[in-house]
């Protein structure tokens, strides 16, 4: 017996009159009057499910065939022949239908075939990528990562995998999850009474990361090209639809590059992941495209051929104040720039990508170079038309001393950054990264509003099931 | 001003007497007395270092190139020659050097050019990539990674990420760290005196998975071929060299498979990623062949050539209570094989990996799928000589009725499955996967002892820096 996949049999792989068996799950079955079913099967392979042609002479027509409702796994075996219909290039006429298991109380199958609310398939997060939408989400989510991979790979970058638990509350980007074994009933103290956490695992209190950066540059300060691509966590109470508990990211960190090199970087990888979505996954695009979000493609294949504008935050500010419109939140040098902001400068003022860059040092992180001016830091942030930013990174500072007075400046924990002034302190180098969203990137693909319908299994405030 | 990497410059892609610079840091700095430097750089790019050739005619010759220590970074600009010198190709001639940093106090920089313990080694672990071994680990273990993920992909499987974060305790798979943000020092309490997790960040009690595999049986269920490519982690006591607290797994997981299936996947994967490392990394392994492992490279060339053998765990039980041999744990039927049993298996009684299959059921996990003789379970694990089991995996239960009874007569709260029961009363199908631990794997492939030195920032029991 040989086996198809139904990408396989729909791109034409097997060849017509062949006989293939083909294994997924029933998304519709239809009877006509003439004594034979239509029979359509998912297997996740593409967006199309395969239609079968069943006969009513096959022996377990009346007695499993008729009875098959959405769900239901099956093997259809059958003979490859082109399609008749619309919209299909080829369709099995069925010789024999095994099925593998029924549906308990079709009129309760929580997948029935019907439109369900996206809020309402999150509650079935282990049933939902059945659905035409979370499959599609997730095939395209595999090709971004796929992708992004290859991109990397092809450069000469080699994937770090930073560490998920942390003992150093230096990185600073956020509120963070403990990780602990005490005993909660029994928390031990100190002589001073504070907790003991010297009895908990790691000997010392313990989080999870939320940026592999820190710890990337270590790598990148000895094998040059480096990214890290693995889960982060944010402990904010934000129940929005932009904001996950835990989320994946892409950090790529370079040695002896600057802002403009690892800006070109980011605008390469953009455009390589774009390319390979819209080449390899036209099927699930289509249907983002009719469904979720009209534009999106074009939206995407825009990106790819357009060159993205590098601007200054300075001359940022002179457009917002003179273009006329009227923002919700005032603007005006050495203020943080609000999605609106951002929109407006990507949408309405260049219609492009722009890549940003140099902003006030007061509003960005401590680790960011300091340029000559004094004022501003070699920050970027990527801004893409239709959702602002989607990539932030910056050139770091090199130079021991300027480290120093900015560390001693923000009253952070000198002592939490021996291992980064060490870096400094041996061989410094110039270097810079970015920090990549995946899911604010696979919601941009895709159109998909809500960034926890991107991700299998989301993770939010009060909400952990599964 | 053109720049190379070092790999691409002694692979000859750089025309000879092309002028380049080459960035990196310094291994060893040699004069002569004829008053030339020998400058040996390494970036990261493969395991060489490239040799430059700095006459004394440089302007900064005397105030500088005299000056260089290990660790040192530079750029080095100069002309490509051939090489005269024994096991390199090109070296450059050079005509300017540039400093970008230097050692402080180079006596006392930790990473002086001697032989370093691997202890001593992991006390740096930020700096320990610069050294010949780390380098080279890190430069395989990104290649396993990057042929892991191009098998599946080439294979048509679907990368899913399963949470880190789950809520569930049924994976039964170890000891749990827990993941909150609740205030120790004022641990809320209910009416009964338990730990009130309804105010815990989550609304519930979350811990840090040990394993995606239930949860990647749902997209299994609905995508066919998927696999999992993530941490996990075990708070488990162990303070071994075979041990991490955080550590990578490999987790496919593919419907309308048995046993067969994926025992022959797991033998095409590990082919698979041997390939990839003999083919794209020589240089690295020539290393662990000569410093680390003597016959390292033999053993994974075997094993790309050899058919895995498939034995029944019963049979293996007569094997080895009959092979004259005396086992520190003695064997009977039911009992779990130690390593040294798995170890003389595919060692000295089969000379070439095994794959043992259908364990007894008392000794396995709740989800393995039962076979007809009443006691066992559809059950494998690959042995590897030299290592023993690398790999473990299972045909899952899908038929409800007795998985069911396994999760009753485990005494196991069936409450908590109910995602998992969903699986199989909703057109449920046969599926098998297994799990690949990464770095038990980078191990095996780099003959590196200790586990901690295949994982760039260990955590285990009290140790959780950087």
């Amino acid at each position: 017996m040989s086996y198809a996949s139904v990408v396989d049999v729909l791109a034409g792989k097997v060849a017509v009159d062949e006989t293939v068996t083909v294994r997924g799950w029933v998304r519709t079955r239809r009877d006509s009057k003439a004594g034979i079913s239509f029979i359509n099967i998912h297997d996740g392979s593409c967006f199309d499910a395969i239609q079968a042609v069943v006969p009513a002479e096959l022996p377990n027509y009346e007695s499993e065939v008729l009875k098959l409702t959405t769900g239901c796994s099956v093997a259809i075996t059958g003979v490859v022949v082109e399609s008749q219909g619309k919209g299909q290039s080829f369709e099995l006429q069925a010789t024999g239908v095994k099925v593998y298991g029924w549906v308990e109380d079709p009129d309760t199958y929580p997948m029935a075939p019907k439109r369900h609310s996206m809020e309402y398939l999150r509650e079935y997060a282990h049933l939902r990528p059945r659905t035409n939408v979370t499959g599609a989400v997730m095939r395209v989510r595999n090709t971004l990562s796929q992708a992004i991979h290859r991109f990397f790979h092809e450069q000469g970058y080699l994937w770090v995998s930073t560490p998920i638990i942390t003992t150093s509350d230096c990185e600073g980007a956020g509120e963070m999850f403990r990780v602990s074994t005490l005993d909660l009933m029994n928390v031990p103290k100190t002589e001073q009474g504070n907790v003991d956490f010297s009895q908990d695992f790691f000997g010392k209190e313990a989080f999870l990361t939320v940026s592999g950066q820190l710890n990337v540059e270590s790598y990148a300060c000895s094998l040059s090209k480096v990214y890290t691509f693995g889960p982060t966590f944010r402990a904010e109470n934000s129940n929005t639809s932009r904001h996950l508990s835990e989320f994946w990211m892409v950090e790529p960190e370079v040695a002896f590059a600057d802002l403009d090199d690892v800006a070109h970087l980011a605008e390469d990888m953009l455009k390589y992941v774009f390319k390979a979505v819209l080449e390899e996954r036209p099927d699930d695009m289509a249907f983002f495209e009719q469904r979720i979000n009209q534009g999106v493609i074009e939206r995407l294949s825009r990106m790819v051929d357009s060159d993205f504008v590098h601007m200054d935050y300075t001359d940022a500010i002179e457009i917002l104040k003179n273009c006329g419109k009227q923002f919700e939140y005032p603007v005006e040098w050495g203020v943080d720039l609000q999605s609106e902001h951002e929109r407006y400068l990507a949408e309405e003022h260049v219609g492009a990508p722009v890549i940003l860059k140099n902003y006030p040092r007061d509003i960005k992180a401590f680790y960011m170079r300091q340029n000559e001016d004094g004022k501003t830091v070699a920050a970027m942030d990527v801004l893409a038309p239709g959702i602002g930013e989607i990539i932030g990174g910056s050139a770091r500072e090199e130079r021991l001393d300027v480290l120093d007075q900015r560390i001693a400046e923000m009253d952070l924990p000198a002592e939490e950054y021996e291992f980064y002034r060490d870096l400094r302190r041996y061989g410094t180098v110039p270097h810079a990264g970015f920090g990549l969203g995946f899911e604010r990137l696979v919601s941009y693909v895709t159109g998909m509003q809500n960034i926890r319908d991107v991700i299998p299994f989301p993770r939010a405030p009060k909400s952990a099931q599964f």
